[in-house]
């Protein structure tokens, strides 16, 4: 435990500015889950003012210097704490990052991106990516602006910047290979995978309705009984299922469809997954930057453990079944655990991202990684777009949207000035693949205990290697740390192997 | 409108303080409808945080030059909007109190307040005053020297100062005579007005359970045709009912019993008041002092027209009592206009507050009215309080309580530091009498349209007298200029006669 002033200085502002960000972290929250229409305007305001007063404790000139002094101090510590080491070393990221991009950037992005994510709505509606060409190449170049302006600072290439900004320890240089290799590997294993598929026959479908508040009260008893504590977490509804909130009252959202319990079933369960990473951060370094999760693929990991991994396996879904039957009742035959696999494990070839299978969905994400660096660099012009996906989606799933709202529009991120964040979904889904493996490969009997519906051993485990590490390592280290290598697609590539090709 | 620079800049800051305070409310709403108990403790920190950031700029040492420019400025302007010249008015009244009390008080208080609530709820539960006396000796000392540092900056005395943190343009001088002449008619009248109910004999009750569904979407029904509209509003459920939020975006809460709806009916009917003056107040000074409500006493005087004297009336019972036959069933005689007052406009004499009638409520505040002026002055030593409640309820109301609990204990106010408040509750009542009679006088068939169901023309002519009016006048200048006279008690002593003596 260092007691250097500057650095006790700089954790105390460190909090007040996390305390700032729980305080937009509910708003937030509230604006998706609870807030009436004529809210927003005002919500608005609020979030601006927050983001303001944060970015002025962040960029404020006094911290340069205590960042100087207490690196100093840290240095000439020869039994400095580790993690108090890296919270100084993500003190100074941070304040790179605030202070690289000039104020008058920022102001120009977030009124570009907000121009711009307004119009792509309707774009998206009439299918013209003419009418959100000019907003969009206007967003792209601010964000080349962004990029050229953190690169140099944080000693990364411009796109490698922007990923940074949603997950730490992780390039392009990382990330080129493994999604090379898994297009190779989809190649040959999609066409497979359909085939043993098509030979099943289609599974039954459980008849419905299925009242909503059935779907709930099993979705809370699911999520708490993998981990949830009533008492720290809320479940609501919203358009996006997401979650929010702060490690100690974590807020997760979903909808419901009385025709198809499985999209609130299997969506809770994916947010319980980011809950309870929120939950397991490591306590004592609360509104610390070392505190918090490791990034946005390392938090996917987390939510696709969980959902994908877990809650789809064999051996859950072996316990789920009755479950379901209990609940809603109807044909038995529907809820055995076979049928509910060929539900819920269905591969297939499709334009939209998010209704994606496991095994398409990193297809989509490769596709998006290929442009958005394009775009970065500039060998992409905003004009092209269109053409160039449905070009790579031809490439990689040989099939081509029949217009481009199943195309290039389908996402707001790149119209809202997400840039670099596609990768962390297919980071997260190998890395869950991966972690499942080490977990396995640890915990004795692992599914026996999903077997009983019983996630705990695998949340301990999650807690001890990933939840409890907080910002300690960056993602690479994180799962050499956990698993005993750095990211390997070959686990993912088992994982599906094993569910879809025998 | 001027457009003078320090103004200018005045407005800029605090619209920034108020939309902070908005991020507050908004807060505090959640914090009692939704938050999970273990989000208190971060959630204390987020609130003390915000209010930390927002007294710094209040407090910032250039505001004191820019409010002595630019109350030149509107000196010399012949021409000033009286909007404007309230407003900076206003803003030097905010700093004038926000500078007065030095900041170890401030915090002194805030711990002092905080402790000795915790021990009161303890000392209330097993009725043992002796257990918070210290505590409540502290917060007392305390909030003497607070006032004693308010009074000269204010020109106030040092009760008075307290009354100015909740309710402005009225002091003890202008309320101990009304309160002193309410004394007087209470004497007379409860004795008649009990022997007049007790021949009357006791209404049917209607017979539950009325499920909390139908009680809800009633409540929804009944407070959107008073008019507060679904997009701009909430109702949700909290432990202490209230009104929060902010003008674009109310939330009200209630409670549910399943044994009697009149509680979250009427409840809902009182906070639904409350939103409405929100609602109602003057857009274009948003976020400015004089945009703001003007005071609690305004405040409460705008629940109870709603729920006193609009729903509880002659008139409006008419209407509703057929919409709760059609709502719950049961013995039509139940919902007769004439059963329904009977059993909501029932009075007697009991021992807590938040239980009583229309006409011994008044009671309740004028004793704690003397008896915080004498904690104030120190006339009263922390030690004598319980029997000099016990002597007050005596002489008010003849009814002496069998322990503290049901005396001194009961309400929360003074063990949380709220000292000044209380006489807002019966201000609001007597001013909610005078405004009514206003409107009768003001609006052709009032009572018809009550009889119809219809709030829309009292709701329209309190939007142009109170609630468009914001904080332009003080609590007397605004009942002079909606009614022609200062706060008479005569109008509630009138409405109290006709509903109860005759």
């Amino acid at each position: 435990m260092t007691t250097d002033a500057a650095y006790a200085r700089l954790t105390a502002r460190a909090a007040r500015i996390a305390t700032i960000g729980e305080a937009a972290a509910m708003l937030g929250w509230d604006a998706a889950a609870m807030m009436p229409p004529g809210g927003g305007p005002a919500r608005g305001d609020q979030m601006a003012v927050l983001a303001g007063l944060a970015h002025g404790l962040a960029v404020a000139p006094e911290v340069a210097d205590d960042l100087a002094a207490a690196e100093a101090a840290m240095a000439a510590d020869s039994a400095a704490d580790p993690w108090h080491a890296a919270n100084l070393r993500l003190l100074r990221h941070g304040h790179t990052r605030a202070t690289a991009v000039p104020a008058d950037l920022v102001e120009a992005q977030a009124r570009a991106n907000s121009a711009c994510e307004k119009v792509w709505r309707e774009a998206r509606r009439q299918s013209d990516f003419a009418m959100v060409r000019p907003h969009l190449a206007e967003v792209v170049r601010l964000v080349r602006e962004q990029a050229a302006a953190l690169a140099p600072k944080l000693g990364l290439t411009p796109y490698d910047a922007l990923m940074d900004g949603y997950q730490r320890g992780i390039g392009a240089a990382d990330v080129a290979p493994v999604f090379a290799a898994y297009e190779a590997f989809l190649a040959e294993a999609l066409p497979r995978a359909e085939e043993i598929q098509a030979r099943r026959g289609a599974p039954l479908r459980p008849q419905g309705p299925f009242p909503e508040a059935k779907q709930e009260a099993l979705c809370r008893r699911l999520s708490a009984r993998a981990g949830l504590e009533p008492e720290h977490s809320r479940l609501d509804r919203s358009t996006h299922p997401f979650c929010g909130g702060i490690p100690a009252d974590v807020r997760i959202t979903t909808r419901y469809d009385e025709a198809d319990f499985a999209q609130s079933l299997l969506g809770v369960m994916h947010e319980t997954g980011h809950a309870l990473y929120e939950r397991g951060l490591p306590a004592a370094f609360a509104r610390q930057p070392v505190g918090e999760a490791a990034g946005m693929a390392a938090h996917e990991s987390q939510s696709l453990i969980v959902e994908m991994q877990a809650c789809r396996s064999d051996a859950y879904l072996a316990w789920l079944g009755p479950q379901l039957l209990e609940t809603f009742g109807g044909d038995p035959a529907a809820y055995a655990p076979a049928n509910l696999a060929g539900l819920w494990r269905r591969i297939g070839r499709g334009f939209i991202r998010v209704d994606a299978d496991e095994m398409t969905y990193p297809a989509h994400v490769i596709l998006r990684f290929r442009l958005e660096q394009a775009l970065v660099s500039g060998d992409l012009p905003v004009a092209d777009l269109p053409g160039a996906w449905n070009e790579g989606l031809q490439r990689l799933l040989a099939i081509t949207p029949p217009d481009d709202a199943r195309g290039c529009l389908q996402d707001i991120h790149w119209f809202d000035g997400a840039i670099g964040y596609f990768p962390s979904y297919t980071l997260g889904a190998m890395a869950a693949a991966q972690l499942m493996n080490a977990a396995r490969r640890d915990v004795a009997d692992l599914d026996a205990s999903l077997a009983a519906g019983d996630l705990s051993p695998l949340v301990g485990w999650l807690r001890a290697r990933v939840h409890g590490m907080g910002s300690l390592l960056g993602f690479n280290d994180l799962l050499m740390a956990a698993t005993g290598k750095q990211l390997d697609p070959a686990d993912f590539q088992a994982h599906l192997t094993s569910r879809y090709l025998v």
